[in-house]
């Protein structure tokens, strides 16, 4: 085992603002506490908290790190006490508190999973934010099960394309909306049963054709506004909504009658306050039921694009064209 | 068993309009299909779906009975085929598909409850379409547990009584908003920690006092409108928002912004339409779980008044006045 230096090289937000404000800083290499691991991060994933988190509108939870970056793929390089789960010179992936980007990176022992051989370590350091967000939202919240339907918007995203291929593999029909004929293709080719262009297609009408007028039994939204009360019309008797997110707006004047009639459950959830336990109990429930279509490679995140970690701005601005399809990481 | 009369008396809605239309009538006695049974009702339980479909804005479903009136208790007189939970002779209590303003109404075998000793007839009647109410959406579907709080608004209405009953036993805190003094010290002996006058108290305010700023865990609400998003105020980190009516307006203007953060769960239903199955399911589980608190004499519902069947049109004036609390019953 190499001897780990004193300072380490990470991106920084050196003020709220653009893309820009991303700037490489020097920062000692943080210590492993107890139940604590720190991997020597060789890909870590860009997503859309991390760039609420650089304009200024998400602030990170007390006691996290400043830096960007909620998830890590690399080499286990050191050992808080207690951490019994990874050993040294393990590939690990894991969701991280924050400092994702940057050459070290500190997680917890219970929320790493041991990189399969299928995957690549840039897939694996783009995989564990979507795959814990879909699998707690769509199966832990929305209790989606075989045979049953789910709808999910903004199906090109990398929780989209995510969501699509975990929903088939547990033998769901998968609808999804997009936004191009590009986004449409690339969805039906990782599985979705039909892509709806929202931009020229009404999702409730189709989502009703597509259902013999049921409606889904899941959706998953992260667009709000007027899609509240429109996925209250899509959704099936019984149906779950879960919310992720609001692209759109969050305030939205709604029928609830709908809700009521129709005995929807409108619940939501966002994964970076849940406590260390939760965070565990998800990694636990993941490798007992997904790491096995992970190991055949059935399951892997859909990549979008690689960028060093310099040009971390890059890839911001990348996610803010939302031409992007599936998942933006950083090589390290 | 004396011979069953071939003509009863009813009260049926003549038109669509205010307590007047309610008029006496002559119609067959009916005959119990497969699984059914005949009641000779006793007494007739008064509910706000049948104020609603008196004045025409709640049509009673398909097959079901044109006559107002969904729960009744009385003596089995007839028994359809393979209808063998109950004999003739019975008193059993029971919510029907309408009809219950009569002398003799059908309900389902599955459906019909022996009445307890400690209950009188007149209570019976005016048990179960409040206590199947409050058991699916304050514990099947809002999952109260022991040790939580639920906040229940219309504490002093029928659904209101029950639920404080129901919550105490089960070892719930229970908060309810009333409107009055009057109302608020009928809660308050009937169990309710805390009776909340909302034209004088702010309810999100008093809820997060006496919860020590954690909110409610459960909330039952008949009000939507401005109160759908103050029921969000209120709410605990993971708690379930059950709607069961809009007594104020369903149409509402929220900020989903606090369901998602708060992992809140917004749900509703109505009994009415349910399928027997899912009916009797829910009896099942009440004769698990609850008989032994009604034949304990511990939980029965709060009787506001009695009218005689003639007189249904008084009993309805009084449902709209809102001044009652507890349960109307027609005694027949």
């Amino acid at each position: 085992m190499e001897q780990l230096p004193a300072q380490m090289t990470v991106v920084a937000i050196s003020q709220p603002g653009g893309p820009e404000v991303l700037k490489p800083e020097t920062r000692p290499v943080p210590k492993p506490g107890p139940g604590e691991i720190l991997i020597k991060v060789k890909a870590a994933g860009v997503n859309r908290p991390d760039v609420a988190q650089r304009s200024g509108s998400y602030p990170p939870p007390p006691g996290a790190s400043d830096l960007p970056g909620l998830e890590v793929a690399g080499e286990v390089v050191a050992l808080g006490d207690g951490a019994l789960r990874h050993k040294l010179g393990d590939t690990v992936m894991s969701l991280v508190a924050g400092g994702g980007y940057a050459q070290y990176c500190i997680a917890q022992d219970a929320q790493a999973m041991a990189v399969p051989p299928a995957l690549s370590i840039k897939e694996a350091g783009a995989l564990p934010e979507t795959l814990m967000t879909v699998w707690h939202n769509v199966f832990e919240r929305g209790g989606l099960k075989a045979g049953e339907t789910l709808l999910v918007h903004g199906g090109s995203s990398g929780i989209g394309t995510m969501a699509i291929q975990l929903a088939k593999a547990f033998g769901a029909t998968v609808l999804v909306t997009v936004g191009s004929q590009d986004k449409a293709e690339a969805c039906v080719k990782l599985g979705a049963d039909r892509a709806i262009n929202y931009k020229t297609e009404d999702f409730v009408a189709v989502v009703k054709e597509a259902t013999g007028g049921k409606g889904a039994n899941v959706i998953l939204d992260m667009v709000g506004g007027d899609y509240i009360e429109r996925n209250y019309d899509a959704a099936a008797t019984d149906g779950r909504i879960v919310q992720i997110a609001f692209l759109g707006s969050a305030k939205a004047t709604v029928n609830f009658v709908k809700l009521m009639v129709k005995r929807l459950t409108h619940t939501g959830s966002t994964l970076r306050p849940r406590s260390n336990a939760d965070k565990a109990a998800m990694v636990a429930a993941i490798e007992a039921k997904v790491m096995p279509f992970l190991r055949e490679g059935r399951i892997k995140p859909l990549m979008d694009s690689t960028f060093p970690l310099a040009d971390a701005a890059k890839a911001h601005a990348r996610m803010e064209t939302s031409q992007h399809i599936g998942k933006i990481v950083l090589e390290i």
